[in-house]
């Protein structure tokens, strides 16, 4: 099996900008394919519920990359305008919909690997933090966490996932800082396992990926369970339901609204400069 | 604003070692300045409670960068002939005075980032790891725990947060080594969050705590309290205080006064290549 | 003392491939010298768990360097041929003789270093990793969990002492992906405390040690005291005999043994490319 090899299939999730490539029956590749800037939305987020189902419903399955077809978004961010229609309650464990996604992608099975190109910002970093691993292109992956700069907090998944790999310290200068980073630094601060060039990088998550769909189904799963048992099962549902629940609380306050009327006014949530660069823009909002 | 900008007000704690630039109601910059070498001696540390009784009381204040007028000593250490002259209970947790002040600046609602050019030693370096942040001159920033080295151990939080931020086998290295690094090493470790050329340190601190200061107060709150509970609040003051109990403990016994009488008499406390070079002369001391 | 000087003595453990060479009586060095290619069987664990006896029983010895003879060959592996030869329960509490031993490493009153060169893979790996402290030659050192190739988990202590270190994702990636890694990327990981170039690597670790043996003992052991209790008292040896029952009961299936039956086929256990580039053969094994 080789990931040049021709695929088993290529199909796209009705109804979802999902597309899910069979390299074979123990390592298929999901991805993010919803234009122009990647946002997760409804229908991505029930998407990757979906997937679940089917992933946690496969015996053969061991490993799963997450990739985007737009390599300047891997996910822009949460889709603050149809943010409303994600349901309230989803999942066997009564928490919200991303919540369940995120628990089970962490949780899973199998080993989940993300391939990080261009801009993963809040949401599209806490997707990545639920996988086991992550890995980014050098030149062309940015990260950030900029809800802070949106009068909000990252409700996701991050302030369960992002302390544990990076420190406090770093946690909390991407956090509050609300600002763009480097693959570097992500690879730095352990936000990411490792930047690779852009040349390099499929090469080395094919090989990985690639072994692993080639090692035991038990030796596999067992290592998981007790890896995950070791760090205390990892981030608990619930804590980032929490933090999820602050999130929208925040998020209802008129001065969040007014930040994010301005921020729709120059562009936000559009294939613009100021998706491009948010960062940047959002530095700028607070400090003029 | 910008801290290139007129400050606002620049003052000096009256009968404390800390000069206080207000470059707006919400950033504020806490300068040390006890010549010649920076000693944490009782005025810095009563200075520091003080500090905190003033930002606790504070509503519009989002963050403090703590710097040093002596760019060869951010705090050389803990002033060992004046030391007893702090008080024993202290702070609302009937712990001492040190432990007390460590906890508050961790716990404010404020986010604090230390920027550090030259040395900074023992309660120094446990200052700048009780901050939330932590930014280092390449060039000029010198890291040590040395007190193994006096027979002592370090006892004012850096056996509390080190390990959390650099793994145990580093903080090891750092505590039982005794000896000084540099702020690359520094940054691989997790001791800080990054070394910057001398040259670009400033504006990253500038920029950063500027942007802070323009960010919403609740957002930003919202964050370090997630934060702060996802990592269990932190270094427990109480577990600090059972290190320092012990520090003292150490302190008392013939050998380590033996050991501290030695480095009287060959500079310690003073302006004096015995203190530029600490942890080269702990070596030479020990070994014979 | 100076590790240039003649040692106090230099003498071979009957029975075990073990050299003790006391450089004085603060300061030991155990080399390890299992030819041809170091493998950790029944005489190298009993030959340990004697060592510990020895240090546990000596009050002058404050510092232990490990290194070994064969610059190829820290530790290859376990000995698979002669592991069922291990006593299956040995010590104090009950579990089996190795994690009696890396239990007993891991707390001892003595500070530990690791100097590696050569391949250091699965319970060679457990076993720096029960050290206070890893250094190993960027030149020379290649670190690798394989077990998951060998249809086995990481059963030594790996998943108890690793994502503590290097943070689950890169744990994952280390035990799943099964591979060689260079001394740079363990350094990266925080699976050694740093790499050093061959030719800096002893002057380091010498003058550390001996700084380490010329401080007094009380301030050693309340520093790691201290350490260790903040880590929750690091890894719980019924943890790792939880994952070494795992370990055996995933070797004990018929898919192991034909795995590992290949594996002997072609040079496992003996001085052989397989050996060299294990890493790369359980690739090609697990792919074709």
């Amino acid at each position: 099996m080789n990931t040049t090899n021709e695929p088993l299939s290529v199909e796209r999730m009705p109804g979802a900008p999902l597309i899910i490539t069979k390299h074979s029956a123990s390592f298929w590749r999901v991805t993010l394919d919803n234009p122009p800037i990647n946002l997760m939305g409804p229908d991505m987020v029930a998407g990757l519920q979906r997937l679940m189902d089917i992933i946690e419903a496969d015996t053969q399955l061991k490993v799963i990359v997450f990739d985007s077809v737009n390599k300047d978004y891997f996910v822009s961010h949460f889709d603050v305008v149809r943010g409303g229609e994600l349901p309230q309650v989803s999942g066997k464990l009564g928490v919200t919909q991303w919540v369940d996604v995120s628990n089970r992608i962490h949780n899973a099975g199998v080993i989940s690997i993300a391939v990080i190109r261009g801009r993963v910002r809040g949401i599209g970093s806490e997707m990545i933090l639920a996988c086991d691993m992550r890995f980014a292109s050098k030149e062309n992956a940015v990260f950030g966490h900029l809800e802070v700069g949106m009068g909000l907090l990252p409700g996701g998944g991050a302030a369960e996932y992002l302390p544990a790999l990076s420190g406090y310290a770093r946690a909390m200068e991407i956090a509050v800082g609300a600002d763009d980073f480097s693959a570097e630094i992500a690879e730095k601060y352990g936000w990411i396992n490792r930047a690779f060039s852009d040349a390099e990088l499929d090469a080395y998550v094919d090989n990985l990926a690639t072994r692993i769909s080639g090692f035991e189904l038990p030796a596999l799963q067992a290592t998981k369970q007790t890896m995950l048992k070791r760090i205390g099962g990892g981030p608990n549902p619930f804590e980032i339901q929490e933090s999820s629940n602050k999130f929208f609380e925040l998020y209802q306050r008129p001065e969040a609204q007014a930040l994010l009327a301005k921020l729709m006014e120059i562009g936000f949530q559009t294939e613009s400069d100021t998706e491009s660069r948010l960062g940047h823009y959002l530095g700028t909002l607070a400090t003029k």
